[in-house]
């Protein structure tokens, strides 16, 4: 059987900005500058593409000199970097072979099984794959007349140069009438309509933060908002998450000893954990805010989807006195992800800045996708009504299939959302993500939602596919779990002598 | 009659990012660390408004405190900045009331009128507005038809979460099929489908750019691309154009000197002048970009709008021998900007890098968008030819109402594109662009579109309006330019003590 290989474009696609600094590295000169050696960081990077499951355990790496070519490093880079990974165990070579990929003894053993059985376990046919590595929807129904509804609005824009960086004064409004319906009093020249919540996040980060600067994060947060926020150079200041909710008195110290400008939450059905923020931990966030002088980014992409029988809580912005939280919203999670709308909900000065800088990244929202979220806006009662019906009933699929093949995880919903984060009994989250391929179902580990390795002992479980996709689903995972040792060493614990 | 106001907000949009670095000024330490004053680096930019007609001659600036708290700078700086625009001529003050913008003497005169006999002429009720400083068309009859092909197909992608960062099949299998048509073999892999050109320089930016470091131009170039440069912290390199088209030497020398590893170029009908590379300059520019390891991003955004009787020139990218030549395109200047589709062409590998970032930005380009632009490609010959005849008889009409209301202007249009970028007699551009707001015309000054206060003796004059439009902005301007000296003296020339 020919070993599967990972081809060096596809390894540099997963791989992304692979130097940059390690979070929680200390300060460097420049935000952009890597404090490691190449190597280090390309082995780390690697190291942690294997812990997540985007280069299976058994494939064979890029050759050297391949990866050194397309990474446009030199080759002895490339060749240290191989020499680390195989003396941690992340890289197996045979004679004459090429190096594939592997999980050091360390993180994957049951005392009777080598690491290599794993290898052995990939021998299998790869079958169905579910992938449980995003949590969203297909799109409504009404969809296709959200679209019909734009066509028939659209003349009106024809006639002009259609490039809209403002958005649709239509949309505007309705978006304004929303908030202000839900108790935050707001005007059209207040919405700024983007291309989804994380282009809002991205023009934000790109107004508020300087290079260096902290961005206090909830944690476990969004994995791209993570990302956004060390791509513009800043740096997240992880804040943990108590099982039950947030912990108050841990965010307003982190604000006052990092003296972090800009936070970033979602205080609206968390993903991934689904919880839910209470009014008056949202009253304290604004205070926190006023008194640190922080501005409080509050993504409200899930905020539609409560999937308890109770009231929403009033928005985070309904505390605010000045200009202390900002707003992003999403049309994707709502309705559809096909759909690229979002919005920022801020004061007409931090609009206004947003406005004088967003013709560098991109020059508007689309003009018909704008008036289908109109319409749905529209429809949204009836939309989002059938949704969260689907939403509870799937994750009570999801919960029934956990406690009938994986009794010792420990799983507890959230009020809202589109996912679940289950507690596993040892820290392999990983390890499971690095071999669920093989068992037909992709997971992103519980690490992606945090920094400096942590959630080791966690993991993402959406319920966004329909029920027999989830049951088989959770067959997979069972299986991958059965595989691993259930009381495996720590993965991350040979982290260390890479540095 | 009262004196307009210019609020706060508005000011601080039309600002963005005004503590950037002076483009020229020294390298700094950090790429977004300004060097000067931050009074200084405000004045200057609001004297650049200014200049530009963004901040119109006789309307009052905000107070001084209001604008302190919406750039969240100290009063101190704003006074500052202030008191020294009013050294300089650029603010006039009168007892108890505000200060209102001016141009200094240096500016406009005329021997006779005073500076301020141009706030007399403000005093003119407006009148209705021509906007030039746009370059774009009203859709296409087909734009209708386009988006009913696109519902028809969309039922294949509800199905799916519909979040598409690389860009559907069909599309980038069209847009494939249309490079090796035009003689650059392309993949379907080899495509990623953007949000616009703009969009996809500024993921290329992204990728392959470092803070400082150097970035060619052709000089004029494309503002926003300029902008977007200066956005991630790297610096723009001028090399000026000759009347006639492009300086091979002065691009590879200035390529050799200052070691730049990225251009950007706009070979195809350049933005402002109209101008086409000639088919050895292609070749000579993929070999210069060979010879010092640059890789040249080519702009192909008008490269449908070729106005002569004869052929397109080949694609820059087809005398690449390697990766040397990246091509970015849009839909928004052949067909329409409020569909926001554009590309990258590029190896499979910088696609790869850039699908690796994206996320950071954006999670993908809708559905719907996509799609109409399949059936657009489809029609282009049908949809192109009659804009190409619009665009040849907009710029016979505009050609002519110069000749007939400014003859002394020398104008000779480009091979296509949508402007000409008309010489002036005396260096007035900016003088031009602050007044002609109150003829009933919005312009871009020459200096827009170059670094280091250059081009003004230049302006852009798009020739997308309608022909009784564009014969009545011509009228606008020939009415603002009789008010304006024709021998005024170079507007620029007092930048200096600014320092």
């Amino acid at each position: 059987m020919a070993t599967r290989v990972i081809g060096a474009a596809s390894l540099t696609r997963d791989l992304g900005r692979w130097r940059h600094d390690e979070p929680g590295a200390p300060a460097a000169d420049s935000a952009k500058r890597p404090t490691r050696p190449a190597y280090v960081a390309l082995a780390e990077s690697i190291r942690l593409l294997i812990h997540d499951g985007r280069a299976p355990l058994g494939v064979a790496l890029p050759s050297e000199r391949d990866l050194a070519t397309t990474l446009a490093v030199s080759r002895t880079t490339v060749t240290s970097a191989y020499t680390l990974l195989r003396e941690h165990g992340y890289l197996i070579s045979r004679q004459g072979s090429r190096s594939t990929v592997a999980l050091p003894p360390t993180v994957v053993h049951d005392g009777t099984k080598p690491a290599r059985s794993i290898l052995a376990m990939m021998a299998q046919p790869e079958v169905a794959t579910v992938d449980l590595t995003y949590a969203a929807m297909s799109a409504p129904p009404q969809m296709t007349e959200a679209y019909s509804y734009a066509l028939q609005g659209l003349p009106t824009y024809l006639g002009t140069h259609g490039m809209d960086p403002v958005g649709v004064l239509l949309l505007r409004e309705a978006l304004a009438r929303r908030f202000t319906d839900r108790g935050v009093p707001t005007a059209p020249d207040q919405i700024l309509i983007t291309l989804g919540a994380q282009h809002g996040l991205r023009l934000l980060l790109n107004v508020l933060t300087t290079p260096a600067e902290r961005v206090l994060i909830e944690h476990p947060s969004y994995p791209n908002a993570i990302e956004a926020i060390r791509d513009v150079g800043a740096r997240p200041v992880p804040v943990p998450m108590r099982p039950d909710g947030w912990d108050m008195d841990g965010i307003r110290s982190a604000a006052r000893q990092t003296a972090a400008s800009v936070a970033y939450l979602i205080p609206d059905f968390n993903n991934p954990t689904g919880l839910l923020m209470s009014a008056d931990e949202r009253a304290e966030l604004a205070a926190i805010a006023r008194e640190t002088r922080m501005t409080v980014i509050v993504d409200e992409s899930m905020v539609d989807l409560n999937l308890t029988e109770g009231e929403s809580m009033p928005p985070a912005a309904s505390f605010a006195r000045g200009s202390e939280i900002v707003t992003i919203g999403s049309a994707s999670k709502s309705f559809w992800g096909g759909l690229r709308v979002g919005w920022v909900r801020a004061n007409q000065n931090l609009i206004a800045k947003l406005l004088g800088t967003r013709s560098t990244v991109d020059l508007g929202t689309p003009v018909m996708d704008q008036l289908a979220t109109v319409h749905l806006l529209q429809h949204e009662n009836e939309i989002l009504t059938t949704r969260k019906e689907q939403l509870r009933s799937r994750r009570a699929t999801l919960l029934d299939a956990l406690a009938e093949d994986l009794p010792d995880w420990r799983v507890s919903p959230g009020a809202g959302g589109m996912s679940l984060w289950a507690q596993l009994p040892a820290p392999v989250s990983t390890a499971l993500a690095a071999t669920a391929p093989n068992h037909g179902v992709l997971l992103a580990a519980g690490p992606r939602f945090g920094v400096q390795g942590a959630f080791e002992r966690f993991i993402r479980l959406p319920f966004t596919h329909e029920e027999p996709e989830l049951r088989l689903a959770v067959k997979s995972i069972a299986a991958t779990y059965a595989a691993l040792t259930p009381h495996a060493a720590d993965p991350l614990a040979p982290l260390a002598p890479l540095y």
